[in-house]
Order: structure tokens, then sequence, then C-alpha cells
């Protein structure tokens, strides 16, 4: 069976921001037919009348392109401001109501599932990282996500994912900690499950060279798991390099390596970000030859 | 006459988020006693009494330190979705609103100036770039500039920056354009002035090699030219690089330079990105060294 492609559309923000640009992009330039929108083009404080003019945009006209949104994720704006974990509850609460807002916006656009990173602690002003999140901060996390579960399931969604990061600020970021968050918000009112990143898992100078493994991730957590993302890297950094560039990922290995751990049939997106000035044209042809590379690797079998 | 040099909080996202954690590591880590705030740690969409109680914070904790706050600053967040330049004209009321929201925010914190890039056209679906935003957009603009000049003053801020951006999307990007815009814009209730970056001048993909050089934006526009950002980087992209980074950038000739074209008493921001998965006990020795290179090359004279 052939692994679902898609694309994240991190690489269309400041650029192909409605879907009047993107949906031709994606069918038409790159060739796919499924993506994930990313909340770096629709910020979902934006007031309701102007959410659901842009929801209903994004319900109708991918379609009329031969697109399918398969999830709406947080992208690198909300990201930014340690979300669920930030040392302010205040913070954290407008956070919680940032993501039933965007449950809303997805559900009203036709999107079923929604998912990202969940928050990061502060740092420490000597530098030094502890090992893990204070046990307060991660039991007030679960009441968050359990809550969270209700907003959704009112709003209509099906599933909710939660993205491992590679940084101890944040959680989950070891197969460990992602089975018991996964154990310990079971039987919420939506699933929460794992949209895990090829360059997430592998980010060596955390893990180590020996445990940066996406295997470990996928054979661990196969059940848990939702969606994956996609990128090239060289596991020094989270890259999010596109696969015109040479780095430690196999698109072929990869297909494989997710056939032979069970997770054939689930979606996988590609997800690149792109310095802001560099030119539209060369990323369209780098994304191109990228979804090119992909769809070969993933298309056997 | 040395030159007041500080730095952006732009290395503080996600980490040292609250001023009780990046003052003292601006002070006693870095040895400096200037900031440029970044909207990153702060979004002025927060509703009013959070925001109220975090500018009171940001009021008296940097003092206790010995630390100014000279101006606040659009960060990554905000700059992610078009802004004033958005496709949508109500995307672009949304942007004005913030920025207002952002100068009240500023005002109540005791910060008297303001600035960031204005915003984005949208990219075109076969990537081809026009060489100027649309005449309409231009003066939708300049007119949203007039009006937030208005709010500015209203707030009790001192002066607006607008940072050129190397992206032909964007504006001004270009001496000229930056010249005309600020005509266009004199006699504004509050002035508007520039705040240029050493990235951004000498981005040699856009400007070509020999016009990307940040001697022809400070000889033409000294006089508009209200605080500097540098970095390190290469010219082939907007790296933000920090001075522990091998690049084009010499400090000393950077020094020279401003005094040179009569701009030595302008402040000067270090600005530099880290990858969020980075460690932060080498992001604070590698900030700490730059601010130990860069205070002994603007020290002299």
């Amino acid at each position: 069976m052939a692994t679902p492609l898609g694309i994240n559309l991190s690489f269309c923000v400041k650029r192909w921001v409605t879907p009047s640009l993107w949906a031709p992009v994606v069918r038409d330039r790159l060739g796919l037919d499924l993506v994930q929108f990313s909340f770096d083009l629709v910020d979902p404080t934006w007031p309701d009348e102007i959410l659901d003019d842009l929801a209903a945009e994004i319900a109708a006209v991918p379609e009329r392109h031969g697109v399918t949104v398969h999830s709406a994720f947080i992208g690198l704006a909300h990201y930014t401001f340690n979300q669920m974990l930030h040392p302010d509850p205040r913070v954290r609460d407008i956070a919680e109501r940032w993501l039933g807002r965007a449950y809303r916006f997805a559900a009203k656009a036709g999107i079923a599932r929604v998912g990202g990173p969940l928050g990061a602690i502060a740092s420490r002003v000597d530098g030094a990282e502890a090992e893990a999140i204070p046990p307060a901060d991660y039991d007030d996390l679960i009441a968050r996500m359990r809550r969270l579960a209700v907003v959704a399931a009112e709003a209509g969604l099906t599933e909710l994912y939660v993205e491992p990061t590679p940084m101890r600020r944040e959680w989950p970021w070891t197969v460990e900690q992602a089975r018991t968050m996964t154990a310990d918000v079971a039987g919420s009112a939506v699933p929460w499950r794992l949209c895990v990143d090829w360059g997430h898992g592998t980010f060596e100078p955390l893990y180590g060279r020996y445990r940066a493994r996406m295997e470990d991730w996928f054979e661990a957590l196969a059940p848990e798991i939702g969606a994956v993302h996609i990128q090239q890297t060289d596991f020094q950094y989270d890259r999010h390099w596109d696969f015109t560039e040479a780095g430690a990922v196999d698109p072929t290995a990869a297909a494989d390596l997710l056939a032979r751990t069970g997770l054939a049939d689930r979606p996988v997106f590609l997800e690149v970000f792109y310095p802001f000035e560099r030119d539209d044209r060369s990323i369209l042809e780098a994304v191109a030859r990228s979804a090119a590379i992909l769809k070969t690797a993933f298309s056997r079998g």
C-alpha cells in the first residue's frame, strides 16, 4: 500500500497565504493532493467574522483544485510564546484559549484534526537545564489537554496530535515520556495521538548518536502515531531542509522503515522552512523536486 | 564618543521570557545595560489586564538590574502574518490594530519607541516577483503609517521605526524607497525614522554584489536613521549569526563606518537568533563573547 504523502504549508508562510494561492501551487506545481494546514497562515486570535470567512474559503477552494486538507498544525508564530508551559499561568490560559479557537476554526474549515507542540518552560539565568519539566507543570499540562479534548469534541474534531520536540524544556521529548503522556490522556473526549518528526527524534546533541533513531519511536509507539513529519536534516539541528539538500535522511529507507513498523498507512507530510528573503522561484523548484523525490520513494510496495 | 551598544531580546525568545530572567542575563552575563524589547516575548493581543501587569514589570524590573529598555520591536511571530500588506484588507486592519496595542503596551512599560517591518504582499503562483509592490498598496500603507503615528502620539510614544527588509514583497527595500517613504510620512504625529540592519542592506542575491553596502544606506539616509541592528552574516542570507561565527561583518570596521557617516550616537543593537533546540548554556556563552567583541569595537574613539 502506498503511504499517503502530503505537505505541511510551512513553505507557503508569508508567500502563498490564501487557498487560491496555495492550492494550485500544491496540486499543479508539486503534484500533491494532501496538505497539512499551518496556523502561520491564519491566526485563531483574529476576529470571528474574519475567521469564519477564511474557514469557508478553506472548506471550498482546495477541493476545487483536488486538494484535501488532512489536519491543521501550530506554526512557528504561536510556538514562539511558550504556550501552555509559560511561567505565568495566565499566559498558559491564553494558549489554551488559543487552541480552543484553533479547533473551532479548523472544524468550520472542514479540517477534523489539529496538532502541534504544547509548550516550553522558561530557561534559567545560569543556563543550567533540568532533565525534566517540574511534576506540577506536567500535571497542569495533562489537565489542559483533557479540557482541550472536550473543546475539540464539541467543535466536531476527531483527533488531536501532540508533536514531540527535541528539547528538555518542552514535553514529551523521549519515547518513554510520549508513552506516559498518551497513557495519561487516554480516554479523553477526542483521542490524543502523536505526530513524530524525522528531524526531532534524530537530534544527536540531545539524544546521543546511538539513541537518536526514528526506529525507536516507530517501534515503541506505532499505535499512538497518527501522522509523521519528514524533512531532510543532518541530525545536528532540526533543519527542516528540503530534499534537494544533502543530509542524513534517505527517503527510500524512510518509506521502508514506516512499512516495516506497521505505519505505511499513516500520512507523511514534508515540512520545510525557508529564509524569508529567499526568492519564490527557487523555493517552488526545490519543493517540487523534493515532492518528486518523496513520491518515488513512498509510492513503491 | 562611544556608540551606545545594546541587544535585541531575540536571543531570549522561548528561554529568558520575563524581565526577572532576561534583565540579569543582559546585565550580569553579557555586561550590557541597553536592550531592545521583542514582541516575541509578549504578544499585544493578550488581554489588557495581563498586558498591564507585564508592562508594569518591564517598567520596574530592568531598572533594578541597571538595564534600560530603549525601544520595542516586532519579532518573528507577528512578522509571520504579512501584516499591513496582506492581500485581505481585513487582515491589514488586524495588523494595524495590533500595532496600536503594541504602542499602548510599550508606553505603559515605559518604552518610548516602537518599530519593525511593516508587511509583505503575497507571492504569485508562478513564482514571478514584481519589482515593486502595487502603488495602491503603497498608498494604503502610508495612510496606515500616518494613522498609527496618531495612535502612538496619543499613547505617549516619541518615535516610530520602520525596518527595511531585503525583499521585493516588503517595503522599503532600497535606499531610494526608504527616502521616499520617510518623506511621504514626514510631519506625522510622531516621527517615523529608520532602523537599518547590517544583514538586510548587504543581501547580495537581491542587491547584487556591488550594491549591497551599508555605506549606501548610512551616507544617503543618516538623518533618518534612528537605530541600527548589527549581526554577523555572509551577505548571502539574512543570517542573524552572533560574532563567534565567521562572517563578512568586521565589528571594528562597522564602528568606524558609523562614526564616519555621522551615526556614532545612534544605538546599535545586536540581533541574533538561535535554533529553538540549541542548549541554553552554549547560547549564553556565544552571546557573551559576541557582546565582548562588539564592546571592544564600539568603545574606541
